[in-house]
């Protein structure tokens, strides 16, 4: 593989960044607190894509740095003195931190109204102390202790939330503590005949997996925080990852979880299944902090894959490419990983891609007559026969809706590179770039009135005179009933009111895909930013169970009062 | 296939019985109310199988029949007349009635408890009145006015209950009303894209999938009572079918559908996937009638399999059996429907198999020098490649786990006779005879010790001298964490105290099975028998959240306050 010519068929999409990036606790140093690296652009992105992208957007690149460290502004913390004697007691000395660094590294998450805020300088949203618990029992007491007291806790795991599930606002302005989960992080038990393991909910992907793979198994959950997210958040943002179409959403991983509520501890879920009663694993997850805190999950794993299969394939239209997917929707054929481009993203990642590689497969599509169409990735992970026998169904349909083999080349490039793209984000944000993302999901028979609204909503919103957005869509997850529209926007960057410049955009496209029959969020969760449109989601009556749940287990309000419900 | 001889290898579980069976609303005749057809026990069971069970449970055949229903005793309706003069004008006279047929065919459900209080004339637990909304907006009206007057609702769809889900019990003891959902039966749209369709609560299994047949559609969902279930029911029960193990639990087939409360409508539901915020769709899954009643399902569908290959394999011991399957299991390759027998399921059903098939397999089992071993009936359904593709895969895990092909015949027998064990119940009650069934499921680790645990635990509350239960177990739905266990139950009758006996010896598998790491129910629910040990599966705190969403929804606790909820 590596003699071959390099491809680099890249998403856009943030999920996470570099900015501020918590390393693992105990490193000495930490990883650095710079708020960016590298900001060259140019050796970013290939200059084919740079002029490119001035072009459809109307862009002139320009410096716009944010400010140092040092400079971001930061209010001292209110956390009560007798509060705090009362969690060093709890925790230890070691385990609860006021500094400056530790309260910024927990400012908020990675959205791009997230960064903005903190380029401009902007920590009001730190918390007031940072408590690192060990166990269960700690976390309980923590948030019994926290509820007496009346301060606000919201919990931390990698710190990768792109709709401001970390901003702790709180409608009574009540000191808060970020509660980082990053002691309770081991693989302590593994039942591989059960395909079950035990698992604290601040460890990260990449440790997960080395620890399963000792035992020959996998989790597969691969989203593109993947590096920095933690299984805490997983669950309680109901992720998905790049191959849940096969493996499925994080949702259907968890076999069972542990909450701690300042009302006492939940226990749920009783694996393989159970019919005893309404499911009240389901609400804890997407809970996002508002009910308690995940301190321990029980996860449904599967025998690492023996082999692997990832190729590229191209469709002419976004309609053929719909119908091709959807027709194996149907007949239960999706591979595990499903990834269809629109036009415009496939032509930006052609653009972007660097190397002979895009060349070659430039050469492919014009020697059969094809323009750029659109890209799909599929992929496929397991017993070979069965891989085998899985792919040979699923090409009949594609050749049956006209789409064309162009390679494993495209296929394993995407593989390799798919927790790249966030790292592209800061840079672009330097040379004077909004960057962000939205997604949803419909039926397939609503998807294509989603894909135009979504569309239309966002380049009415930031078009300007001699200025339009670009719009990179792709199909990230498949369903036999529908399907996951996934959205990266460039655009010039207002540079007088960004913040402002996002949330109309935003709230535009948002009104846009609830109209057509698209849910407010696929995977990213609902967050301070969704908050508004969860009613429109529930209905109100929804919204009021979901209230009368939280106020059983949380009376006073204090876990994350910022995200899920509206005011 | 009409021209092999016949053999017949059947379950002997409920799930439904021809007991006071409801017909089709508006049908003249409604069926009859004769408790038992056909009483002779000679016609329904083999003479090899009736001198097994004799000898097995030391039970001696004698005449035990059922009152006449003439007999049966039904306390005058206590509907105040106000109320009945409401929902008249609300309904119309011709779905208001308190005639004394209309509440005795609406009095509980199929359990052996249930049988065993109307054989001895107890209708005490029938509804004073039976109420037939024709939509969303009247049963919501008719909640509303429930609760304005403290009147009890119970939703009646097949009246399949076989956890005392339709009691109707009440600590206030306040009137009850049956609301029967069977005008509420109409499959109104079909997405054939998406694989979805809506339908009405009180649809039956045989009218819905000739309804989707039309359209070359499938539910695939086929429990033992699917000839008198329905939808409605299936989700508030959190139903299981036959072909689970591949199409899904009902929970994992309901996309979205309306809960009528007192306090309101909600509509629950996102199709293909949401991560706005916690499931509640989730928690009105398993509801059982106490958080309101479902009028409306979204359900996924799939096409007509093009293909359906159905065997039997024979293991020469049950732990060899759990091991394959186990295997099968963790490579996600188990097929559609799964079904193994412990020893003495086998020996019974190939005791209870008819005509000369039953010879030809014990033949085959013979000539391969084994025991009567035990059974696996496996199935495919779907495209012809790919149920070639499955089922060659399996092939080699089960030789390799020592199991013995025993050939299609034993399949489709299966597959011919699937909902035929219930009709047999009526005439072994008849006949003296304890019959009840219990199920439960567990990972693949725990599963051996909760199958010896429910085991001993009936051995020993049911054996006496001269006498012992028969016990007849199978993995009924097999899943990559664990799978569920369905034992029938047989054993001579205490004529004095059946009820007694059979409540203890419930209570004793139960605390036995929950001990030892079972579910408190697979698929079966709470209802009114298994309220007592809702605690001890979702823990104090979630009895209590469970009672928040109650509150909220149904203020006056007049949604089956009977079920699912300890008192």
């Amino acid at each position: 593989m590596s003699e071959q010519p390099e491809l680099t068929v890249q998403g856009w999409g943030p999920g996470s960044s570099r900015v501020a990036t918590v390393a693992e606790p105990g490193d000495a140093a930490e990883g650095s607190l710079e708020l960016t690296r590298d900001p060259d652009l140019a050796t970013a992105l290939p200059k084919a894509a740079r002029r490119h992208l001035a072009g459809e957007l109307g862009w002139e690149p320009r410096p716009t740095p944010p400010v140092a460290v040092a400079d971001i502004r930061l209010a001292p913390s209110r956390l009560p003195a007798d509060v705090h004697d009362a969690l060093v007691a709890l925790l230890g000395a070691d385990h609860v931190r006021t500094d400056r660094e530790a309260r910024l590294r927990r400012a908020g998450g990675k959205s791009y109204l997230d960064l903005l805020r903190r380029r401009e300088g902007d920590a009001s949203d730190a918390p007031d102390a940072v408590v690192l618990p060990g166990s269960t029992e700690q976390t309980a007491a923590l948030l019994a202790l926290c509820a007496e007291h009346g301060v606000v806790v919201v919990p931390f795991g990698g710190g990768t939330s792109v709709v401001g599930g970390l901003s702790g606002m709180d409608p009574d302005d009540r000191p808060s503590l970020s509660v980082d989960l990053s002691r309770m992080a081991a693989l302590t038990d593994v039942d591989v005949a059960s395909s079950l393991v035990t698992a604290g909910p601040g460890m990260r992907g990449p440790a997960l997996e080395e620890a399963l793979g000792a035992h020959g198994l996998t989790l597969g959950h691969l989203p593109q925080s993947w590096e920095y997210a933690t299984l805490g958040g997983y669950a309680a943002t109901r992720s998905a990852g790049q191959s849940s179409t096969g493996v499925g959403r994080f949702d259907d991983l968890v076999a069972g979880l542990t909450l701690a509520t300042p009302s006492g501890v939940l226990e749920l879920g009783h694996p393989p299944a159970s019919a005893a009663g309404p499911d009240l694993l389901g609400l804890a997850l997407g809970s996002e902090g508002a009910l308690g805190i995940i301190t321990g999950l029980r996860l449904r794993v599967r025998p690492a894959p023996r082999a692997r299969l990832y190729e590229g394939w191209s469709f002419r239209t976004w309609a053929d490419g719909l119908a091709g997917l959807q027709r194996l929707a149907r007949h239960d054929l999706l591979p595990d990983v499903v990834r269809l481009s629109d036009p415009d993203e496939t032509r930006a990642n052609l653009l972007n891609a660097g190397g002979t590689g895009a060349r070659l497969l430039r050469g492919v599509l014009r020697a059969r007559r094809r323009g750029e169409g659109c890209l799909l990735v599929v992929g496929w992970e397991g017993l070979p026969q069965v891989v085998r026998a899985r792919r040979r169904a699923v090409l009949a349909v594609l050749r049956e809706h006209g789409a064309a083999r162009v390679g494993r080349r495209v296929g394993e490039s995407w593989r390799r590179h798919r927790f790249a793209a966030p790292y592209l984000r800061d840079r672009l944000m330097d040379a004077g770039l909004l960057v962000e993302t939205l997604e949803t999901a419909a039926t397939w028979t609503a998807l294509p009135a989603v894909y135009d609204a979504v569309r239309t909503a966002l380049q009415r919103s930031l078009g300007r005179p001699g200025k339009r957005p670009l719009l990179m869509t792709h199909v990230s997850h498949g369903y036999a009933t529908g399907a996951s529209l996934y959205v990266t926007v460039l655009a010039d960057r207002d540079d007088d009111l960004p913040l402002q410049q996002w949330l109309t955009a935003k709230r535009a496209a948002t009104e846009a895909l609830l109209a057509a029959g698209g849910t407010l969020t696929h995977h990213h969760a609902v967050g301070a930013d969704h908050r508004p449109w969860l009613e429109r989601e529930v209905g109100p009556l929804g919204v009021e169970v979901l209230r009368a749940v939280k106020a059983r287990l949380d009376p006073q309000g204090i876990c994350n009062p910022g995200v899920l419900l509206p005011d």
